[in-house]
């Protein structure tokens, strides 16, 4: 019983598929984050759910770790095998399974990317969602219980999840969920995988909601002296039930950053971009009425257009807020945070945040899905400098402090992996352990994502 | 270790809050459907959250049965005392503990109806969408994941629980989520409690979101001459996108219930009643856009009203379906199914019922959330005619049948309770066992509402 045992087993099964080469290993030991690289033993590239079930109860014979992979975008580790073993690669299994056009839902492989099942939906009138900014995976966007920009409409992975095939810690597949849009018939499975990370077992197959792409579409963006009244509006825009698609902050520092990386002409203040979707006369509405909400508050500048290539600069500005920032530092590491509060919190949060970062000696630029009281600091170190790093780890710590003082969670969407493992205590308490009696229900013998999500795992 | 010493210690510790009256016993042995009576040995009404927590650390340690009980709406026995024990009445705990006017939210006890609140949010512009038809109390909605006409906007119990407070099988008590819109912290214990009937631990406590009281309301009824242009309609409306707040489906022979019991007029015909929720301008064109969908499907009469009055006369009948069902068999009890499929499959669902309820000697009108893909037939039967109700179980037999054979579920939203454990196998497969394994992790003695949900329980 050992990891060697079961990869020399996987080798006869899956021959060059089961990879060993250090550039393979490297690749698949990296993250998007600030954390030490910890490569597996080696990387498996299955074809099928059989596959993945062979290869499962391989590993679970010879107590050998297994992890999954997608396309590598987490930004807290996730992927990281901590305990080495086999990372299971799904980059193979990346097909579109079925577009039913009537019901308004997909069966995809869990290797497909967002960006690749929207390509593939074009034509049809219809798309997927839910949308974190990177090209992720569909099955690490489960696993990891993504949103984004977009979850203030549409909601999140959790939402947009209809069922899964998944393969468990001893190698069986089950299927949960059905195509109907709802069901009362037992514990909701789909609900307990979506946001696992792979600590319960591996999702090879998913069914996906899409929804009906907008006839029409209109954005803006305004400027507010203060982000107070910047949350005020996006709280009455909320109550008055006016659908935004989109409502994101960014703040005076994210703005200098646009005007340098984007070119954008943006006064250095807070701002809201939003979004609507709709029918023609719908959208325009729902700006006005935005519009008119934006100057009682004391907004400026709210211009709103249904032309797709100012929406188009607006949103690829805010999809590449993360690299404007880390150029507003040249040679950075941006240590990205992800607190999420009540909204009536959220002013509070940001300015409070805001202090922290001024008294800080790195820069940290904000912005966030203020609809949905989620906000990202992108504290900017530089490489190698031990005390930047630490400063930084320290906001990040308060920023966790104050998300739950605040009533709010310590991650609104990048989930635990590494970086929120030692908070998961502090905001489930009795709660954490039930999490730790499912896991070991579901993974009695811990080979599953080891070392994440529960307690002594 | 008995149920009677565990009643013994009860009743010190309650007084005259655990009652052993005939009539108490008899008012929670009973349910709203066909099963046969089975009555607890004792009834407890808790005051305070803590006193959950200590009623049931004293059943588990003497081996008594917990048993939970809101309103007794249920239709599906879902609080039926199997195997005895204590019945815990929550109608004690229901106060509204707090409304977050910004965050849109409140928290509330178990006991609370929906009506009720939604009588105390009257002033606060706010209110709780989903709507059952019966006036169930807001912890059995959560229980079992009720959901009901306004489901197609705002979705199920599933999508409006931000969080509960969960006592365990052991007494201790737990909170899950948080009043953040979203939270990738973890394993969604939320969505695990909501929809486990009561047999993973007793809520003590809900937050729930809310949502603003639209500012105008449409709604009108149409004519259809089949069910297939009727269900064509429906999805070309989701397919634009136009959010309907309810879409309800109702039979030519409801449509006859209706005029002899509510004096209606309407057509014997297949009918579509709908509601929109949204601005003045937003619901005018929305009833618009959807009256020219209908026209173009061959349906007729549309006329739409955004008249309270009106809205109200057509909601009253739809709320009294199920009497004015029963009324058109004078002194017959109802045995209702809830079947739900893709919406792709729902013409041939229906058609397939319907021509299914021909052939049988019981009248069987069929009514649904069809946006949903979920309808319901009342099976008429005489009381104490046990050829009827075995020949309306076969019929119900067969729904859950078809129901599974187009890919859906064997209940959209009245749960497993006694009346589809004996489906779970076939809906869930390899899926209901790991339901059993989740269930024995967390309840281990199995005393949490006995006899239900899982396998051997």
């Amino acid at each position: 019983m050992s990891i060697p045992d079961a990869l020399s087993e996987l080798g006869t099964m899956l021959g060059d598929r089961l990879s060993r080469s250090k550039s393979d290993l490297d690749t698949h030991g990296r993250n998007e984050a600030h954390f030490p690289a910890m490569p597996p033993d080696a990387v498996a590239y299955p074809d099928t759910t059989e596959e993945v079930s062979q290869i499962v109860r391989t590993c679970a014979t010879h107590g050998c770790p297994v992890v999954g992979w997608g396309a590598g975008t987490s930004l807290e580790g996730h992927a990281l095998a901590l305990r080495g073993g086999l990372t299971v690669d799904f980059s193979r299994m990346d097909r579109v399974l079925a577009v039913h056009h009537e019901d308004m839902d997909a069966v995809v492989q869990p290797g497909l990317t967002r960006e690749a099942l929207n390509r593939e939906l074009r034509a049809t009138g219809l798309f997927f969602p839910v949308d974190p900014g990177a090209n992720a995976s569909l099955g690490g966007m489960a696993a990891t219980r993504a949103s984004g920009t977009t979850a203030v409409r549409y909601g999140t992975m959790r939402d947009n999840v209809l069922g899964l095939e998944v393969v468990l810690a001893d190698g069986r597949v089950i299927r949960t969920g059905t195509r109907a849009r709802k069901s009362s018939a037992g514990y909701d499975l789909t609900a307990l995988f979506v946001g696992a990370e792979g600590t319960l077992g591996l999702i090879t197959e998913l069914t996906l909601k899409l929804r009906g792409q907008p006839e029409a579409i209109s954005a803006g963006v305004c400027a507010f002296d203060a982000i107070g009244p910047a949350v005020e509006t996006v709280i009455a825009t909320i109550q008055m039930g006016i659908p935004m698609a989109r409502i994101e902050f960014v703040d005076a520092a994210t703005a200098a950053a646009f005007n340098a990386y984007a070119g954008a002409e943006m006064p250095e203040c807070p701002h809201l971009m939003v979004e609507f979707h709709g029918s023609p006369a719908g959208v325009a509405e729902q700006a006005e009425t935005f519009g008119a909400l934006v100057e009682e508050m004391g907004g400026k500048g709210f211009e709103w257009s249904t032309r797709a290539e100012e929406r188009t600069a607006l949103w690829t500005m805010r999809h590449n807020a993360y690299y404007a920032c880390l150029a507003a530092r040249p040679g950075a590491l941006g240590l990205v945070t992800d607190m999420c509060v009540p909204i009536s919190r959220l002013a509070e949060a940001v300015e409070e945040t805001r202090a922290d970062i001024a008294r800080a000696s790195i820069p940290g630029p904000i912005l966030g899905h203020v609809g949905d009281g989620n906000f990202h600091a992108i504290l900017l170190v530089e490489p190698g400098n031990a005390a930047e790093l630490d400063e930084a780890k320290a906001l990040a710590h308060r920023m966790v402090e104050r998300a739950l003082r605040l009533g709010g969670t310590v991650t609104g969407e990048h989930g635990v992996g590494m970086g929120k493992l030692g908070y998961m205590e502090a905001e489930h308490g009795a709660g954490w352990d039930v999490m730790g009696e499912v896991k070991r229900a579901l993974d009695p013998a811990g080979l599953m994502n080891p070392g994440k999500m529960v307690r002594g795992n």
